[in-house]
Order: C-alpha cells, then structure tokens, then sequence
C-alpha cells in the first residue's frame, strides 16, 4: 500500500492506493486543508495531524511525493510549500515508515506517456487506470494519486 | 523566556535568554546538526526531536524566528530550509508556544544599530549584550541568540 502526497500549505492532497492481484485499487483520497486565517504555525500542526491521521488509520508501506525541481517560478510560494513538505516527511519519519520522491516529469510520462501532460490529463488518466466513474477532485487529490501510481509502476509490483 | 531559533538542514541554531531585573541573561546556546549521510526525513526528525527537547527542558513563552525574505539567491536552499523551519514551527505549536517572527534588517538594527550589519558584528554584539566572556559560536548560535534578543528589544521588556 502506498500514499501518495502532493503538499501545499492551502491544501495537501493525498491518495492511497493499494495493489489487490494486477488491479491498482483506490482505497482512499482526500484533501487536508488549513484555516488561511491561522497562524503558520496551526496550519503546520493541520497539515502533520491530518496528514498522521490517514497513516494511522492505513498504514502505508511508503509514502510517495513530487522531487522538488531545481528552479521555481514563485520561490516564496515554494518555501511555504517546503514547510508543509517538511511536517509529512516527519509524520512519515516518526512512524518509520519510507518517503520516496519522484520527479514532476517522471510522474507526468508515468501517468500518460508525455512528460509535460496537464493536469487535466493526469486526472483523466487516474480515473481510468483506477476504474473511477468520476474524475478525482480537486487536483492536489489527483496528482497524490498519480504520485502514489507512478510508485508502484516504478516498483513494477502488480507486474507478475 | 524566549528561545531564538535559526533554522537550517545542515544546522540549526538555537539560544535561550531570560529577563532577570534589568538584564538578559544567557541560558542556553547550541546547535543540532543533522547527519548529511542520512535521510530527509530522519533528519527532520534530528531537527524536531532536537528542538521539541530544549522547548521541554526550558518552556519558554515565545520562539522567535527569522522572517522569510522575498527574494533567495538559492530558492533551492531556501526550500530545504523552510522544511527545517516547518518542523519547528510544529514542535512549537505542538506545545502551544506562539512563534514570532522579525526580519533580518529588522534584527541586524535591533542588534547593532545597522540594518546590514556584518555576521561577525551580530557576533561581537552578542557577546558584549550578554557579558560573555567568548565569542558565541557558531553563527547559527549567534544569530538565533540575536533574533531572541530582538524579540525582547521589541517587546521593551527589560527596560522599566
């Protein structure tokens, strides 16, 4: 089993998906959202609850989220982002369970063969490979779901 | 009592001061550093469990913190830094200990009277505020001992 997450301190979107014989199941997906009216400080605590909530309840062998890139068009907005990023990994850490990163573009041509897909693509592709009769929303969800999915393409696990 | 930090991957700096009568007095410097060899995660949890270990021994009311800037010559860094700095922000909140932030011209003026002021001049500035009879070293502790100062400049809580 393995969560995937795509952190940001508005909204962290995270999904957990399980192999069950050669299917990816979607076992859970959803959003942890801070109150933008709060001190950094309690929207860092909503993130690391919300966000420790959903590991105790899965218990993910690993979780799975975006490479950070080299450069960034909004670097304030990223280091907001690496704050967020920061209390995930230490949730992952203090339950000992592995985070491993992948890159945007490794992720994109994972989910749909092309490197610079849109989002909108990535979301469409996640509710086929996943069965879903709806698109995952909003897309911080499906991009932690294509995270988690390109993990266990990566892994080759429901491969036989 | 206020707790300084200068967050960082590599090291992070932290000091304590405490008002007695007219004078600040030093109670604690130091650093945690964290293992480059290892993991992001285990070292953010080095950075938190280092931290969350001086709040519990000293309790301090406030954890200041230096200002993001809007501008980083190495955003990359920049964002590695703020996931150090998210999970102080949470060993904080966890405790219900506020954090406050100043920025660094804000600090540099507060501490020797120059808002450009030189990492040796905060250095020399401290010693002297403090009556230490070396420098404090390093200037991950000079600079989280002169942020926790400028919170109690600001706060004129000393001065009667």
């Amino acid at each position: 089993m393995v969560m995937g997450v795509d952190p940001g301190l508005i909204t962290t979107g995270y999904g957990i998906l399980e192999v069950k014989g050669e299917k990816v199941i979607l076992l859970e997906g959803g959003v942890v959202k801070t109150d933008s009216g709060k001190e950094l400080s309690l929207r860092l605590e909503q993130i690391f609850n919300g966000i420790s909530s959903v590991l105790d309840e899965f218990h993910p062998e690993v979780v799975a989220v975006e490479k950070l890139y080299s450069h960034y068009k909004h670097p304030r907005t990223a280091i907001m982002m690496g704050h967020a990023r920061g209390v995930i990994y230490l949730a992952a850490s203090l339950r000992k369970i592995p985070v491993v990163s992948y890159g945007a573009t490794e992720i994109k041509k994972s989910i749909t063969g092309r490197g610079r897909a849109s989002k909108e693509q990535v979301q469409y592709m996640m509710a086929r490979e996943l069965g879903l009769s709806g698109l995952p929303k909003p897309y911080d969800v499906s991009d932690a779901l294509a995270i988690a999915l390109t993990h266990l393409n990566m892994r080759k696990k429901y491969v036989i």
